[in-house]
């Protein structure tokens, strides 16, 4: 029996139920855990956090603000090979996102007036980031790096503590090395919630970034409501891989698998015009299963992906824009001619050399994308996502009185009398009343 | 007995207290009123529609798009005066809108990689444009234009009938003169279910924007719950006015009045360090507010208006960003000296003759702001409301062997084996494989 389910030349009518995502049950029983903890945390503060982290995370902790000498600690831990691939990494990432800053735009004006935006950072932002059997430490130089670039004042982190009430070391190395300005050893919903109300110990933060399981993203989605805004909806992480006979198929399954050991809730799905591609996919995938310690879950993800096998180019393009993926490998020889036409996605990998892991840790994009379709209405997180804009204008005397008729006339038409007014009074005061 | 209520020397640990914001009642009726009101017009569609719009606007319509002939007839309507001053508008609102177009940042490693960003506009939005006493065709040229700019394929504008069945011409006018793709006389909570969940005649849309009612603001929750993005979060307007020895009261007092007349809840604040200018600015009040229809409404918003004295320019710089106002009014000399240190404000007017209505009409900055304290973390709608990033890289053969020794360490120490494989298989096929 072949792993990868492929459909023939479906048409298109037929795509969007074989893309189908798994749908979001809306958990109340989860909702009401959230409801719960965010008014424990609220009404007890940290001693909240304390039960909580006795509770899920099977630690006591008396204070949770990592220490001088932790990070000390850790410092010495990190071996000198991932220290070395982290500033690499940070290097790249840097550089990338550093050209995201936004630049000033102005518009002047002859006539007297001028408008421009500036960016500014955010004063506080929360970082979440697992802990657990996979330790995010490149999700911290994906935050923290445009958090810093951004401006921002303040990047608090939150991270569930081990058994031994520590925290990964290299999480806590990339964490001091991309100016994060304090971590604390808290998980799951409660440091959500502490860093939406606010305790003893944590500030409350004005926006909040970060993956998470289950529990994570439905306390995000509660701080939501409280007012705290996040970086965006979660849904499980995807690929899109569409191959052309220029693509190599261990290559190709070696790319599907790594999105596959993720969860078992991964959408991994092949798009190809070659009709013997799919078997020859199937093939590696048996070969590089084997090497996996995460086989099993990986078998589970393959279980609920499939293949599509297409007449051309221009079914290829659109069966993408219609499932806006999270991650889009184009494993197609004339790449360049297609980016034009890619509306909907979150990151692009192009051609044979561009593995999806290559973005998640090193080559400098984001790897906090939009999954779940959202690829159609955000962006990844960028430098942009720790900023906002404020506007500005300057007008003159003799600025006014170029725009004053327009203003008079439409606020008039609109009913705004007192709008209209402002300008009147200022016209009419013709130059005499000021200075 | 004074208008402007006002607190002389208040200490900082008292101005959160004093500035404080109408809390926003959850309401569960409107709650519960949205959520049949989406769920019938999932369910029955037009029919639905057809229904809310005798209900609530008093009116049974056949169709709900907005035709030709309408069009048409809206354009004799529209008298050479309101045309002129909204082409002169739309100029500057292009103009500067314009400028905020993202540039494409591409960062090349000489190691043999590339990254960049490309904006992508939106595929379909959706504006929602209150009728009524306040036709508000100015709000079409704020959201219509960056729309336009940004490239969306399509943008669908909703709009509340007047018991007539016709639309306001200049709200049709603008629409036409700024690229909307349809219009549909469609309000209240049933046009803003409509575009989330589309009827046989109005499209799903990708994001929702615009201001609008509690009904309006409720229903756009409710959207986004359903997975439909919104511009940003609703609260009623708000201006301070900061002002030294060299404003003029009467322009004080206009600009608050203009603000004060958009709503009985809009939050109206002054802040000055001299003494006497509150007094100044009650004298001009009084006379100017003799001259306002909207007068009753004005009264009740400066009922709960508030003057506030300080020591010195830090304070007030201090009570601006505690604040985070939607409209920030500089009527100080030496306002460029006051910028950098602004750090949460929507829209920023400059000096003595640059009034909030400037930024309403025709100045060239959008209207479309945060409130209720969400300056802190939002910015006003421009054109990357609506559009989106889309990541790409492009790796080669030596960029992969450069970067590939780092995502294997990165890769492993994370435990995800795969992502570490998708990088050995290229590296191990050493060229060999691929042509």
């Amino acid at each position: 029996m072949n792993r990868l389910r492929t459909a023939y030349y479906p048409v298109c009518s037929a795509w969007a139920e074989l893309l189908r995502r798994p749908q979001n049950d809306s958990d109340c029983g989860l909702q009401q855990l959230c409801s719960t903890i965010f008014a424990e945390v609220e009404r007890r503060g940290d001693e909240a956090l304390r039960q909580y982290t006795a509770e899920f995370d099977k630690v006591d902790l008396e204070r949770f603000e990592v220490t001088e000498a932790e990070f000390e600690q850790a410092a010495t831990i990190v071996e000198p090979a991932l220290r070395e691939a982290i500033l690499l990494s940070k290097h790249n990432i840097e550089a990338f996102h550093r050209l995201q800053i936004p630049r000033k735009c102005e518009y002047v004006n002859e006539n007297g007036f001028r408008c421009w935006q500036e960016a500014r950072g955010l004063d506080r932002v929360g970082l979440y980031i697992p802990g657990g059997s996979a330790p995010l430490f490149s999700t911290v130089l994906m935050l923290a790096i445009p958090a810093q670039l951004a401006g921002c004042r303040e990047v608090v982190l939150c991270t569930p503590p081990g058994p031994d009430g520590k925290v990964n070391p290299a999480i806590l190395w990339c964490a001091r090395l991309c100016g994060v300005s304090q971590v604390y050893k808290v998980g799951g919903v409660q440091a959500i919630a502490a860093m939406t109300v606010g305790t003893e110990t944590i500030c409350k933060v004005d926006k909040l970034f970060g993956p998470g399981n289950r529990f994570v993203t439905a306390a995000k989605q509660q701080a939501l409501g409280c007012g705290v805004p996040i970086d965006m909806p979660a849904g499980p992480s995807e690929i899109m891989v569409v191959a052309d006979e220029s693509a190599s198929p261990a290559f190709v399954a070696s790319d599907l698998l790594s999105q596959a050991e993720h969860g078992q809730d991964s959408q991994v799905i092949l798009v190809t015009c070659v009709e013997t591609l799919p078997q020859e996919v199937e093939v590696e995938l048996e070969r590089q299963l084997l090497e996996l310690p995460r086989k099993a879950v990986a078998e589970k993800a393959l279980a609920a992906s499939i293949c599509v096998v297409l007449h051309n180019k221009q079914e290829c393009l659109d069966i993408i824009n219609s499932y806006a993926p999270e991650h889009l490998l184009l494993s197609v020889k004339d790449y360049a001619s297609w980016i034009p036409d890619i509306r909907h996605a979150g990151s692009v990998f192009l051609g044979n050399y561009s593995p999806e892991s290559a973005g998640d840790y090193a080559s400098g994009t984001n790897h906090t994308l939009p999954t779940n379709g959202y690829a159609r209405v955000y962006s990844g997180v960028g430098v942009e996502a720790f900023m906002k804009r404020i506007s500005f204008q300057e007008i003159t005397q003799q600025g006014l009185a170029y725009l004053g008729p327009a203003i008079e006339v439409m606020a008039e038409r609109e009913g705004l009398i007192a709008h209209r007014n402002a300008v009147r009074k200022r016209m009419e005061a013709n130059g005499n009343e000021l200075e």
